[in-house]
């Protein structure tokens, strides 16, 4: 199996993956973490956009579980060589490893290269698709928390066309029972979100805000704004949260700009935010995922 | 021992790396790989060139020896402080590694490192020089397809001014009994080769047709040619193909260019291109490689 | 604990460190080296300045402890997205390493991350700052040479102005009672070195003479000079050595620039040169860092 989007998961391994993230999260924090369920098994990581925290949260989650793991450094990369993408699945492919993790600019290129790889393949964003790991990490994150997903009302709100995250919590926080809200700019609003596109409404008795990173470059092209203006309009600032539910929390997928679509201040709090958190869980939902996909195919 | 060029082997010694390679193909092809001949050892990968297959495939090959692995990155390298490759290597030696593989853009380089190193090295291309492990697993992949060397017929094309590869492929190929036939562009035809540099001529009757990557700023540079014409006149063709022997196979060192040096269609016919198979064989004789040089050095 | 300055080791944790590093330098030339005593541990290696004997330094070190090591690739870096460096430390906490080892253009960055971190934080430079296991490999590779620290005549000699190995050296070995004097070009001596800046005086009489290197781009903007006049000036030659003691001997923490702060020959001379074994000694103390910092964790 392959986990491209969350589409790919039935409700029973959504359940398994929440599950066994909470039980590695618990073995996260013990002093020594020996496990080897992955001895022997080859986990190669292919990143074609940069990231720090989901390429360290992968290679963490892989060598935590006794996989040997294998980075392709983009800069290397053939595709500078003009190989096509195909190509280079195919190579990759060729060295027989038991999972690849992919991160890729253009949407939809993980799906191309799941149907050439013989082995499971894992989604670690893809252009403006879908990033499912940081769903799960998220879900596990509320989870955790809260003790539920269902139920809950959870405001996404910010760069919505551009938030390959959003489109995977709308997906996944719904199937769980949550009644999720978007909002955002309207020029950054895509017609497939449902939403007024008001943060204020959005953020309304919400139990999780979910604030999305905006690039600082479309603050000029798409919005005409400074960064304090952005935040003024559309970001999460303390009089806005306090329309949200008495012990609404406060998470972000990262990295965050501080006063642009979030006061730094709301970040820091220790009663509010969970975007620590959110980290920690997104090395322990990942061996969940690794151990789920790498399982089947040993067994 | 060192491994710089084809030249650095015995006949036994390539037996050896030919028949573990074989061994190695299998057991990469188990659910797990678990072997451990080279626990305790470090095995140190100076990539001066950009590379993604061969600096992977030797890192997943020593992992699978139970190897520690290392990586020196272009981009952090001192040699970009004015440091020596002497001192490089001095340096390198002195983290007291067990073998270093190193790639590197200036023919001799490996050698001149080799001399300075107290540990085996294995040249993993330099410049217009040798890449001893490519040959090796194109006579491993050559042999498990026919199920011998000798004999054979190799059609080696394209252009062989600056490729290591033919350089090595020529004089392993050859040792092992093949008949070896050069031919490329003639202002990309060095005097050191022998062949009429005509492709149609090499191409005839041939078992095997062995094509080269083109950089594409030779196109402009070196021959004043597009792609499709280079196609045309240099490169692998349906037409061209069917000069040769009627089980001909396919290869290629990759990565490749579609529609210069070969037609893509060719490069993906299951029954004619082993260009994926190469990829899997590179590991496994990248492993028999490495056990054979660690293995003198436990001794 | 952390490692950030020599000012935070008490004089006991130095001698365990010299002594352990004594201890894995004969480990380290074993033919196999087995210890597993940092295993299922997660060492982090953060470097947001290049740096190719460091960076491999400390991940041969990890490893031959047993530990698991990631590097966080700087170009990777979420640093480029405008994150800010607590947040950065925020992240990587939340992935719960055991050690992080971090390496920072910004003089007293790595202690603001050590307040953010709950595991140990080793410095592996800071800016102007410190280099506290440069000065503890120094320390060990005299105390192996001469079999003692105490009462040796060190003189430090170079771009002092720059220099976070002059600084932690100094701290260093005049706590294991050497007598250190520094040299240097008068505007590259900071007022906070005590020294008159006159390398002839300072060798005068050493029984090391530590060199350090010079920026090239210095040569220009600071004290318009080329290289041969630098070498003449302020560099090691072997006339300037004839005035040290008659069995001094020459350091570096190189990469070193042959014909500029030391001429080759000197760096070259098996009899004067103890720069390959700083390296040597580089990867022991290392491990003797990690091991004392992890096994305070572990108790």
């Amino acid at each position: 199996m392959d986990l491209i989007s969350i589409d790919d998961l039935t409700d029973a391994q959504i359940a398994t993956i929440l599950d066994e993230g909470d039980r590695w999260f618990a073995f996260n924090r013990q002093p020594r973490r020996n496990d080897h369920r992955l001895d022997g098994l080859t986990i190669l990581n292919a990143f074609f956009e940069n990231s720090t925290r989901t390429l360290l949260s992968f290679e963490i989650a892989a060598q935590r579980l006794g996989a040997q793991m294998v980075t392709m450094q983009v800069e290397m990369s053939s595709i500078k060589k003009g190989e096509t993408l195909e190509d280079t699945a195919r190579t990759l492919n060729a060295m027989r490893p038991d999972a690849l993790v992919i991160r890729h600019g253009t949407s939809g290129a993980p799906r191309n290269v799941a149907g050439i790889m013989d082995c499971p393949v894992i989604n670690a964003g893809d252009g403006t698709g879908e990033h499912p790991t940081q769903a799960l990490l998220d879900a596990a994150t509320i989870r955790r928390h809260f003790g539920r997903v269902e139920g809950l009302r959870v405001a996404i709100c910010g760069d919505l066309a551009h938030s390959r995250v959003a489109r995977s919590n709308g997906k996944l926080l719904s199937r769980l029972g949550a009644d999720v809200r978007f909002a955002g700019p309207p020029s950054l609003l895509p017609k497939d979100f449902d939403g007024s596109g008001s943060i204020d409404e959005a953020v309304q008795g919400a139990d999780v805000v979910m604030m999305l990173r905006i690039q600082r470059e479309r603050l000029d092209e798409d919005l005409n704004d400074g960064p304090g203006e952005y935040l003024a309009r559309y970001g999460l600032t303390a009089e806005r949260l306090a329309k949200a539910a008495p012990n609404a929390v406060v998470m972000h997928p990262g990295p965050i700009n501080r006063g642009v679509e979030i006061d730094g201040a709301l970040a820091d709090d220790p009663e509010r935010s969970l975007i620590v958190t959110q980290v920690e869980m997104g090395v322990a939902v990942r061996m969940a995922c690794l151990d789920l996909l790498a399982a089947e195919r040993l067994a």
